[in-house]
């Protein structure tokens, strides 16, 4: 495979930051009165002296373990006093935290899930990144987190993926997992807003993605996801920890994912960590209708995958072209009854559960409380079409607004001088290590950063 | 003021580690088969080579910040595969995460909240210890992190204890706050349970507690703290994180915390992070009433204070003494309108919130939606003996199984010649540390632990 067309010597990351920041990022004039604002233009670069190993089996990738993330990560730190600090680009490694962190007691965590993906055509894009950018910060704001503008996010991913996309997106069709995360730092275990905030990107090669229809297992009525006046809208943590007993059990049952249902009517919200949706003849009209929960009740979080499935539907899918029968999209509140009906009176065409990590994947059948529940079509022929557009735009097969093109640098390093180097700083550390006196004193130097 | 009492020079901490998990814990007999248990007979112990500052002003004290922990944490390794690693004793320093780690991301975490108290006999105690030490065991399970036997919890609590205490615990009537906390570990960003964690106990200066009645703003419609079928009964931080917002607002409005409703009826749950009493008299009966609210559906944390408050009432005002009148204790669903009324009819005595980090404080004033609710007494006479019961309880004065006596250790180290080493060590790295290649070695050093 030839290398990326975008990749051009002459580029530095640093300058690459430089034009992107300034074309979209306002002059940032600090004063006493204004906290600094995130800011990519201030982008500190370090290259890497010991670059990772790509993993060309993506069968045996394991989805964000340390040994899968990228050379690069960006690290932001923020704090109450002065606001944003210069971003730094830098080669990956542990994250510099106190056993105190608000983060690690409180949950004052959100973050954002998006993909990069190597075009046919040579091109490096990202699906719709202002969406990301802006629900990152809605996620922000609920968990009490400090804000920032999300253009300079996107920014910031951008510089990331121009380092490190040509050597980690080798192959047309393959793509990356890209993870903006914005955690509470500093140390402190009153219950308070932190005063101190990080906010970091790591890229991540991902497992292939096999073709599998799902089973889902409808949630316990004594486990739900969320509920209104909570919290399910936003990408925060605190969605995510307390759903795994439920996803536990589910797999322990033969089922891929719990399909969480809420209130004693059974509502039908979401499937895993992603959307959910059915496409079935209405009732009473007969019409054919696409149809998932909405967000109204803030139960729901908003997918951008979600969104784009609803869009493209009421774009291509609403008028009959021949070949297809046409349908009504609709989002509103439905249940695992109305779902059970359908089922048996042969009206439950498709579903499908939809996100960014999974894409979306075809469901086969959903257990609720004795019964079982099966779509006409496991790969339905809707569920067929929408994926195959989405799929289009995001690899530039169709060229679409939602698909922004991520100009490329790459990074050059010296192999044979930086390793020696290394090499003999790795032994020098070693034998210091030994030395109670070792930990105490890298405590204090580190500190002193 | 003199050493704690129990202070012994020929007693290490090794020692005292031993002795102690020799006498609860069972042998850990490790095989093939079965995963290897938290033993802390195995403990590990490096004693600080640069002390870290008492902060004798404790009035300067921010809860938790780094720098008011005391000289040593212990941490335990956790995995999948092999479970409990060795704890270590070690100097108290920064924690070793990657980006990528669940807890990060996914809110897997949970923690508990105990202090320990020097008595006016010089004694160190700590209060209830197994109740806390079984309900991390319950949010560890609700949280998806492993579990582990709550004695031996404890014997590494008392073992931390038992080395810092003398020396951070140096004054009759003062306490220390212990922080033990599990969090998901390793490097992972598929959604499931972590395959890593680690748990780890620190100990922090705390501020002082001022005598200081509460005023507490009603949460609105749209701001729930917990939902049955949620996780509101666990001390996860999925609880806290998403608080802070209603917290934020009830502090710029003139209040010090919020008093959690839940559902349309206006039930009266929590107060801030503590539990929540009234003392009222019944509108039926006339009769005095102790009420909090129950924990039948999961929504209320499970109180050490909470319970003990409720013990002692049982136990020592149900039946009147001449000086004070006789009261029922009642756990029941009660809501606001139950309070409006009490108040109007002047039949609301006392209110206070109970927990373990600010202990029991008055409430004087309760806002909801326009009206302001006032107790009638704000330093009531119940509450004061409720209070005045469990201080002597916890600061030894007097006798009762409640309080746990703590033997005591301390630690010594012999400062001019660590201090050298150290000094020479931090010179060493200071060179080092400018060398572009001393981040990735030192990277490559630390993963090999």
């Amino acid at each position: 495979m030839a290398p990326p067309s975008a990749m051009a010597s002459d580029l530095t990351p640093a300058a690459v930051a430089n034009s992107i920041a300034k074309s979209s990022t306002e002059a940032n004039n600090v004063t006493d009165q204004k906290l600094a604002e995130l800011d990519p233009s201030k982008l500190k670069v370090t290259i890497t002296k010991s670059p990772r190993q790509f993993l060309a089996d993506s069968s045996k990738i394991e989805w964000g373990k340390a040994d899968v993330s990228t050379d690069h990560w960006i690290t932001v730190k923020w704090s109450e006093a002065a606001g944003w600090a210069a971003p730094e680009l830098k080669p990956y490694g542990p994250i510099d935290l106190w056993p105190t962190a608000s983060c690690l007691h409180y949950a004052t965590e959100c973050f954002e899930g998006m993909k990069a993906y190597r075009g046919f055509d040579g091109s490096l894009r990202i699906f719709r990144p202002a969406k990301n950018t802006a629900r990152m910060l809605v996620s922000s704001t609920r968990i009490s987190l400090p804000s920032f503008s999300p253009s300079a996010l996107e920014e910031l991913i951008k510089i990331l993926l121009a380092t490190d996309g040509p050597k980690w997106l080798p192959e047309p069709g393959c793509f990356l997992y890209i993870r903006p995360t914005l955690i509470g730092t500093g140390g402190a275990l009153g219950i308070h807003r932190p005063r101190e905030a990080m906010l970091f990107i790591v890229l991540a090669q991902f497992p292939v993605l096999y073709e599998k229809n799902m089973k889902l297992l409808a949630s316990r009525e004594d486990s739900i996801r969320a509920w209104p006046g909570g919290f399910g809208f936003a990408k925060v943590g605190a969605n995510y920890g307390p759903s795994l007993i439920a996803q536990k059990e589910a797999l322990a049952r033969g089922y891929d994912q719990i399909l969480w249902l809420f209130d004693k009517s059974c509502q039908v919200t979401e499937a895993g960590a992603s959307n959910f949706f059915v496409v079935w003849k209405n009732k009473d009209t007969g019409r054919v209708e696409l149809v998932t929960a909405p967000l109204d009740d803030k139960i729901i979080l908003d997918g951008v995958t979600r969104r784009s499935v609803l869009e493209l539907a009421k774009d291509r899918l609403t008028v009959s072209n021949g070949e297809i029968q046409a349908l009504d999209v609709v989002e509103r509140k439905y249940t695992m009854m109305d779902l059970i009906d359908a089922a048996k009176e042969d009206r439950l065409l498709e579903a499908f559960a939809a996100g960014t990590a999974f894409f979306i994947s075809s469901v086969s059948k959903v257990h609720f409380r004795g019964e079982d529940i099966y779509p006409k079509q496991a790969n339905g022929t809707y569920t067929g079409l929408l994926k195959g557009w989405l799929k289009a735009i995001m690899f530039g097969e169709e060229s679409h607004e939602w698909a922004v093109v991520v100009p490329e640098t790459g990074f050059e390093f010296d192999a044979s001088a930086a390793d020696k180097e290394i090499n003999e700083m790795v032994e020098n550390l070693r034998r210091m290590k030994d030395n109670p006196a070792f930990a105490p004193a890298l405590q204090r130097v580190q500190a002193e950063v």
